[in-house]
């Protein structure tokens, strides 16, 4: 679909005041409207929960406290079956007379385990009704939870991550020519293939009220087809900039913040990925240019350093 | 692909009647064209039934249903398998000796539990051809029966929910200068990220018959790039308005009602979104507007609260 | 995405022959060009073969013979596995002394499933590093193709299916002013939920030697936003459609076919599909019309009958 | 999607040298832009690793590494666990006594496997609190490494390949008439139904400083809605075509490329396909052109080679 939208009819003029969805007036002030994570300074109350957005934060959590809560919660359940099968009585269990020496909660313990992961052993066995419910029970729970971690596992795998890495900043930079352009680096930083990039970006000022104005940018190149390395996206600050003839003290006076918009296509997964991050007035550079992120090889391989697309330089000769 | 389609040629005029494919010509009276929960007042006959069908009501079935039905079926065929291990006779199972207190149905449940779910703790194990082959063919059962509840629980977790919220109402509000609007509000019900929302929202007006025609109402704004907070959409009633001048009467005369498609892209699963909903006439309030669903924190954090989205107040100094 | 794509720029005018991709000259008689299931009278042959297209196969494969297939497999590694038993011998097998009124095969065959499954009762156990050995391989086995058992499943579950029934036969018919119509009739036949829907029709003419030719058919819609019932496609045969003032022995001398493609968004999964089909010459009945395939229940529901998607009348008084 | 958007406003002008993301200025030789399976000679250097490349250089792996790794890992897991129950002493393992034929180690093993797959015999069992600790441990430990592997088989089975398959070389070839152009054909690798499939191709010329500038070259035909046989991608060298003119010699000074970009959607998995590919000027072939690479079988059917998909002849009488 890239190719052909491409080639659609050019951008409609954008309107005086666009908004792309974060709100216009709020009448005090509020934080930065996109994080650098892509983000928004939004929470979001409700009385109703639901089971999709349990199952979205087990996905988006970090694996450090995700494989801690799974063992939690893993542990939690058997315990609670021990105490079901100690509440019963530990002779309700045959072959634990032989394991005596073993404190009795452990004893139920280690027959929960074996249970819920269908270990089954069998050196400790059910045998009266009680027990053996139980144990039924706890072998279909187990199954299905089992069936329902597979799952986790798999959907916090296979979740698309657009993994565009931003450089640090933006900067305020200037051509050969004395022209100025806003400009800011983007690389892939995953292993996987991006292809049919484009971005769009907003300007977006705040009024001591806390009331929002946005305005497109105009960029030099809105896409492009592949992203092997880093591409550097710039807009030229013509006499038709809203950034023309700005200083960084009237930046910071309206509160400027730049909003980026990235979209493209993942050739691994075969899914869209999006990105957003914003710069702030107070995270553009001036007067500086990037460094080359990447070297050539002596056998032409090109080697590009995702911690060099932060580096810039300042521009001799101003 | 939303970037550059917003900016294609302009829609068409909408020719006078437009069916957006739910039929125009009825001869009777229907009920309304589409739910609040999106769906189609529209039964399906078939002479044939499909797989695909089967886990499709699977998957879309509530989460209370569908574990009831998940439990009913495991003991269900569980219970089968006990009734053949009975029918075949305990004493082809060794290990009931020991068990002869609890009732013989009750030992082939449990041996049947312990084969399903692969526990197999041997203190029952079978020691019969008919036993060993029904048993062999029961842990190959379990074992193709947990395949198929992964699958379905990570089908039931992973299938994409638009999950927008609409306001319970419509409003026929008006604005400072009298000019008239019709307009709804929209949020995320979920923690998901939605970009790109855009609407496109139609009149129906059904006459004595049941017959049917419809207009394009053309909106203030069709579409935002982020999606944070609630989206006001609002459709001015101008001149050319085909809900210019009419009053409630009319309205209800014409049993009007306003059909609605959103669509945008789940940034969190990578997919395209889509949500219907429709407001008839009698869920039009007039002469209200929409307080505002979110406050601002001191720490100038934005709180959407979701429960506030349907409320309204009356415009004061008609 | 349709909303814009919809409003894009008319369609440019087709080439005098444009060929979609199914080819031009042949030379001698070839079959028709698409079949009803879809599919292309093409097959394929190549010296390297691909996991890839197993898995495809063992995707698409009707529901009987994969699980015969499956069975099948899970049958043979269990006897091959077994055969391995009993050439280690089965005294290497402890508890098979207590078993010795089962023919050895079958003892080996037990054990080979309680190992495959996991099930594991221990009346029977490995007693010999051979047998331990062989008994180690095959659970790990066994928990692979558990593992690849639950993702066929999961796949040909949520394999995406367009699910598009087409009538059995296209209609020439005429209205009541005497104009003549191409027409054909669609709905879903599946429960899920069809949005924007989009129809292109193409007219293949082949002549004596093979060769093919290709026309658009412009419809008097190709879209719609919703597809609750059916949806009747019409070709209206002006002076300008190339099946203006053919008759049926002239469309049987040039083999016309009607090639049909359909695409759409399943808005139950979230995903595009798309559905293709084709009407020769003789699945065309002139001089008929399609008799309405729902009926409105007394409650207001539509009730629509996919048996009855194919039925026609003969047009009165003409 | 591609219905309407192959009808959208016809692409603007190429810039003079447009970048398609690949680099302009490099100041030293590389090598080709873009390898035979669509890769770049770009490697990626960074600090920080992260879990999702992992995951999806397990899913990318062929097959063979794969399954060695994965083997490999299992073994790895089970000899630790193996070590652990040593240490602890096989006398806390009851049932140890019976297999004292067998070497420590090994029992520890087969202990080992019958508690990570869960196959538990029983044959032997934990009876003291460290081995059941750790029996516990090892048991749950499996239970998600067996999840982990089902996810990572479904996702090496389900994720999307392309599998367009591409001439050896490229063709500099010429019409009865006597004009020239440059072709090439493709052909669907795998047995899934590619659909609206279309192409665009860049001519990268590359200086002696290593510095590279990109051509759009306009096609015959740039798309194609079905492909059930091979496709024919035809740029003509018109008098407008940068590739006028030149002779062999020519292109190698120039260090041509021509650059591929093909996007089609699969029908079989509802998924949009991309493919790259290029051929360097000394992959061209001079004055000949392609053999029909399919044969019509008497039944009608046609019979695709892709092994001849790359068989070219000189053309006769020039």
């Amino acid at each position: 679909m890239p190719f052909s939208s491409r080639s659609a009819a050019p951008p409609a003029a954008p309107p005086s005041s666009l908004d792309p969805g974060i709100g216009v007036n709020f009448g005090r002030p509020t934080r930065r409207a996109i994080n650098h994570d892509g983000s928004f300074n939004v929470l979001r109350r409700s009385s109703r929960s639901h089971v999709h957005d349990l199952y979205q934060e087990l996905i988006t959590l970090s694996w450090g406290p995700f494989m801690a809560l799974l063992m939690g919660v893993l542990t939690l359940v058997n315990v609670l079956f021990a105490g079901g099968y100690l509440l019963l009585g530990l002779d309700n269990l045959s072959g634990t007379a032989a394991l005596s020496h073993i404190p009795p909660f452990l004893q139920a313990f280690f027959f929960s385990v074996q249970t819920f992961t269908t270990v089954g052993y069998g050196s400790i066995s059910p045998n009266s009704i009680g027990t053996g419910v139980l144990a039924s029970v706890e072998a279909l729970t187990g199954l299905l939870m089992a069936a329902l971690a597979t799952g986790l596992l798999y959907g916090r795998f296979s979740r698309p991550r657009a993994g565009i890495l931003f450089s640090h900043t933006a900067l305020m930079s200037r051509r050969a020519d004395g022209t100025r352009n806003l400009q800011f680096r983007v690389a892939n930083r995953h292993r996987s293939t991006l292809v049919d990039l484009r971005a769009r970006v907003l300007l977006q000022f705040t009024d001591a009220n806390g009331n929002r104005s946005y305005q497109d940018l105009p960029l030099e190149r809105e896409s492009v087809y592949f992203f092997p390395l880093n591409w550097t996206i710039v807009h030229d600050i013509t006499p038709e900039s809203p950034l023309h003839n700005l200083t960084a003290a009237d930046l910071a006076a309206r509160e400027a913040e730049i909003l980026i918009l990235l979209k493209g296509y993942d050739d691994t997964f075969a899914q869209d990925v999006h990105s957003r991050n914003s710069y702030r007035f107070d995270e553009l550079e001036w007067d500086r240019r990037y460094v080359r992120a990447y070297d050539i090889r002596e056998d032409g391989i090109l080697v590009l350093d995702l911690d060099r697309l932060h580096e810039t330089e300042e521009i001799q000769g101003l």
